[in-house]
């Protein structure tokens, strides 16, 4: 496992400036075609459609993820000392596999075929792909110990926080490199602070007091994120019309299923039981060019849907404060011949920057007082405790086509 | 044609800022489902096989080149009272739409294809398209107008060589995106100095004398990244890979129909006669998920050359120096029982940072000497003189498959 | 007034690209001698003792503002269409000279002297200078109506509020360059999102409902700035040995006279009747030279004290939670000979993020509703609503030699 | 010499993000006064007339330069296995060092005492100093060996050269950092890649083959660094009225005393002996004091150079193509009434990107190549063989008074 390459080797990276890579497994799982398979899914599905420079790939941020993970468990002093040299190759592994079995489009994807992404990742994994086989190889019981840290359960619990914390390599990137890629200044946080502050003790990772700020920071770096991008209306437009397509879909396969079984890519979920051959296939390639056909068939709303999709004929939004609202916008949308199920859709969203209660999974940052006491990070931070206190700030919106 | 947008728009960019949008035609050209499609084009093709973060697309490009353009004629006060402002116009359009003819890998493509992007962008101006109607609702004569400039043969010199000359807006906006988004610095050079020091007389595009280190340094950023990027040795070896895919097709076209006759989106390429609406659904998505495809096929050839591009299996290469390096390579792959005309290719790259002479098409940067008088660049910078009469770096592989 | 320069004039800016001048008044104020005099103070005072990159000055500071006020007023369309030609440019000459009147390390040095450098810009601006020459040469009535926007008092609120109000231009470039020459990320926020979204109504400045998050982040920015550098101790550390060096020159001037009087910069200071005459002449060079020869008097506790300041052996300090605290460090340190009126100072520092209420000159942030309705910002913003409830940060701290 | 500070410390910097500091020699000699001193002398002397955002010191260079060498010792592997554990530090403390030396605006002062800053920076080192105690206390031949490797004689050249040869810290440092505090993106180059392509074979440091288009960009930065900021006209004209005060001070120094003798600053180095005493004392701002208080003496000649110097009214300039244009000017400038052995100069300035022969102190870059040898730099890049081949740029102007 700690079997090193020829020569270290680095890959340019807009973030951290290169990725490190110094041990053969991580090179060759790199390799495995499923890793690859990475280069084609949009880390930020169809969010390009409003930020029309966010391009990047899972890849991209899946090594930055590894990158992270490997500064962290080389350069915190703490971690260096408390994990053995096997346990820092386990979790930068599972640091650059954690993201292995998303679909395209991510989260739009997945609420359509009912399997989750890190099922996938699970049993591509522990199954029968390239990547079983380049962790296997090496030793047989890696590919479950991998597999327990992705889905938290590795008994090392510090392994896990590392990975998918409050304070975990994974955000970190995505946040950096989201706010890199859409050009805006609401991501910046400061890592390298954040490196030389964390600290581990009774088993747990903690923020030193002294590194405060930049946690706060970080706080609100995630929750402009959220507003700014993640949950910008247009980018929940986008969503919303793959969601009906999928719908759309879904029903012609029960009810009409001549029109959409050329679209072979597509059954196997619409089935409910693909299999990882069939997720392999199904990259964004796949999936958009199978919409691109679907915008020939003969089914005015399925048609309709995925033209409005590839050429960006999103759907409008009002915001909705009472019920009437609401009324009054499904009688236009009816008026105007629209299926309602299709055509007009409520959708709501919430997002508190932190909660420091009730969340499984190590959803709580930890700090190490000047006292050298633990505490959780909302009773040494003013501005946290503020945010914690105040009101969890709600959006919710109707979808419908333009109206003329 | 002058028509304002209800407010003035703008989106955001990592090079510029913002893209600044006030005319209603701008708009409504970027509504067209033929420029959305341009979303589904990597600007680099498989340039992000070497340099990950270089995910950008040609849609992202367009926009900067538009953005440039507009800045162009109405920040340098010689452009902004020389050009009418029909003629600003014409020239915005022409620098947001000079792209749109291309392929999916670019010029790998092209060469496949016998057919120019250009030619397919004048056909898409010209034809039965979502451009065309926009174009031609506001002027009738405008799909030619644009066309012309793009074309390089509008009667006004200067909008040709503002869209496409050497101190085009065109590479100004894809040096500075390219060294974003590969994260090098080669590529940058100091555009708003650029933009202060452009002059006009006598119909020409110049340069203020006082500009010239600038532009010693714009041409000294395409040198680079020409070396660097886009004839890095394994971005070669994507699009020799991918030339050979299409090679094997058009081999099989004509001697084993059956085999690929499924892949619908190349057939009207192979055939020699696609339309525009052909190259409409040929995007990225489409391309690649027919070489997805390909790797199910009953020929070994296809099926590998289609594996190694996806899986990035891709050729190795070496540099030759003599002859004799070329014929012993020719013999290991062979001895490994490959197809040399598949699986061993000679490839040369050369270029010279800036040639002042013999070439069509505005090839020459100008200047505005201090004495008002106007000189050819190489007579009035030491840089670039020495530079001209200095040799041409030239490099050659062979590519071919990793031996065992 | 409304003059132009022969061309427009740009200044290369870190922050802003470029500073542009158009016009012949600006260009002649920057010329003033007094002007000039900015470039020999340090912006942030000793904070380059923390901070070693913070070393830029009041000068390019006050360019900063100028240019950012001329944005407001030329690409604020509300601000471009309510003020008139003449009211433009009486704000961006405030904006360039609202800091006219400082002295060196600004706070500290002003707290000795008990004449704030508000009442000696307005004093230079309406008295005997360069800058009273220019302004009276263009309109005689120029130099009080300037000096009426920098003292808050002009009849027309929205220029006072342009140069300091909450949103000012003071601030929006302080904190951006700040955050660059201290190399911090905190101080970076969204100015071209902030500009984008400002609007004027009732003769107020206000923020569009849709532009709360930008606002939102640069109070975070302002925040963070305040603990992280202005309020850092050791920056305290350098502004509290500067206060007790002037209290020590003080104290001799009333005692001891014949040991400073050759101390001529800051006689002036001392007597308590300073002219703009000696202000000229104190920049940071003379009071960094005064202090150096200090360091040679025959007074042990001035010599020491300076001797610290210009080597570095500033100040330690402890955290102070209970009267206790402070007891226990006063007795060690007497114990160690040193007197403790000069040598063991408590220091408390507060800053709540944004307070809505009870400040005088407009210190609210007014947003415009989605609604068409004025409102304060917190209840417009979930986070500033709770930081406003939430508590203040505090800290008290005791600063002494370091005891061997 | 190796021993470690308690803990590792940072200061962050924002061209290396942070500097490094574990040893405790390095932290002792930081915290001399003589090295303290460094923060009042700044990097580019009088050129933030011109980049007013240039207003960095010697003192954040000289950490950055120490942080180049840390770097290279501790990430360039042929360095780190080669040197031993003594050498590192031996060279660290040299690129610390090597600027101590240094007087108020640089070169220009320099030519006034006719006594180098290297000499001074030898003397401070090896004669009554903080900075020799901390040395000699650690080991008493250091002072020796540091001075050794700053005047480029110690006998492991490969020190020498980490200091100051082609690819020394030195430049590496100040070419990103003077572009950094004037916003040029000129001096931008790949350092990452610099320090990844160095090699050391037979005791001289090379670059890769591979890395060769990361030298060529760093010699096109140097050379586009010294046009566009070091001789600039202006920042030329600053240095030229200096030079002129200090030429006036010393005529006034033989032949008129008495007006002069109160500038006890200068004195020392009027006469011809300076001690380490008073080059400590003559920092910027005892220089600038001085110059300040030679406005009001009663010599016209000197009073008129220092207002001019502090208000900024520098020399126009006009480029001398042949000898009549200096005769003409010379005519004007005397029937205006002015002295002109002080009101006007000539000034030739010339710089070639890189020569690669006749130049002493490891003047060479040394590439090696592919096949293992070691050849000069031009043989292996045809850009800079081009330029060694092409002229060097050179210009000549003349610098006299603002006549009316």
């Amino acid at each position: 496992m700690l079997t090193k390459t020829e020569e270290p080797k680095v890959m340019r990276d807009v973030i951290h400036g290169y990725i490190h890579i110094d041990l053969k497994i991580i090179w060759d799982l790199i390799d495995t075609k499923e890793f690859q398979r990475l280069r084609r899914i949009h880390q930020l599905g169809g969010d390009f459609q409003v930020y029309h420079t966010a391009e990047h790939s899972r890849f991209s941020h899946s090594l930055g993820v590894y990158e992270v993970v490997r500064r962290m468990v080389s350069e915190v002093k703490d971690l260096r000392e408390t994990l053995d040299e096997k346990e820092k190759v386990y979790v930068m592994i599972a640091g650059l596999l954690h993201d292995i079995g998303h679909f395209p489009f991510s989260h739009a994807f997945e609420s359509i075929c009912d399997i989750s992404h890190e099922t996938f990742s699970s049993r591509i994994i522990l199954g029968n792909s390239e990547i079983h086989d380049v962790l296997a190889k090496v030793d047989e019981n890696l590919p479950e110990i991998i597999a327990g840290i992705i889905r938290y359960t590795y008994p090392n619990e510090l392994l896990n926080q590392i990975v998918s914390g409050q304070l975990d390599a994974d955000r970190m990137d995505y946040l950096l490199r989201d706010a890199y890629f859409t050009g805006t200044s609401y991501g910046a946080f400061d890592l390298e602070r954040i490196l030389r502050t964390i600290r581990v003790k009774d088993g747990k990772l903690l923020v030193k007091e002294s590194g405060i700020h930049s946690v706060e920071d970080y706080i609100m770096a995630r929750y402009h994120m959220y507003w700014q991008v993640y949950y910008h209306p247009v980018c929940r437009s986008y969503e919303i019309v793959l969601q009906k397509i999928f719908e759309r879909m879904r029903y012609l396969y029960h009810n009409d299923f001549d029109k959409i079984k050329h679209l072979t890519m597509f059954l196997p979920f619409l089935d409910g039981e693909p299999t990882i051959y069939d997720h392999f296939y199904l990259d964004e390639n796949a999936a958009l060019y199978g919409i691109s056909q679907l915008t020939k068939i003969d089914d005015q709303i399925a048609a309709d849907l995925a033209n409005r999709l590839l050429n960006r004929k999103l759907f409008e939004y009002e915001d909705v404060h009472k019920p009437e609202d609401e009324q009054r916008i499904q009688e236009e949308v009816k008026k105007s011949g629209y299926d309602l199920s299709y055509y007009c859709i409520m959708d709501t969203t919430s997002q508190s920057p932190y909660q420091p209660y009730g969340e499984k999974r190590g959803h709580v940052i930890w700090v190490l007082g000047d006292d050298k006491k633990i505490a959780e990070l909302s009773t040494k931070s003013v501005i946290v405790q503020s945010l914690v206190k105040g009101d969890t700030k709600k959006e919710c919106k109707i979808f419908f086509p333009k109206l003329i």
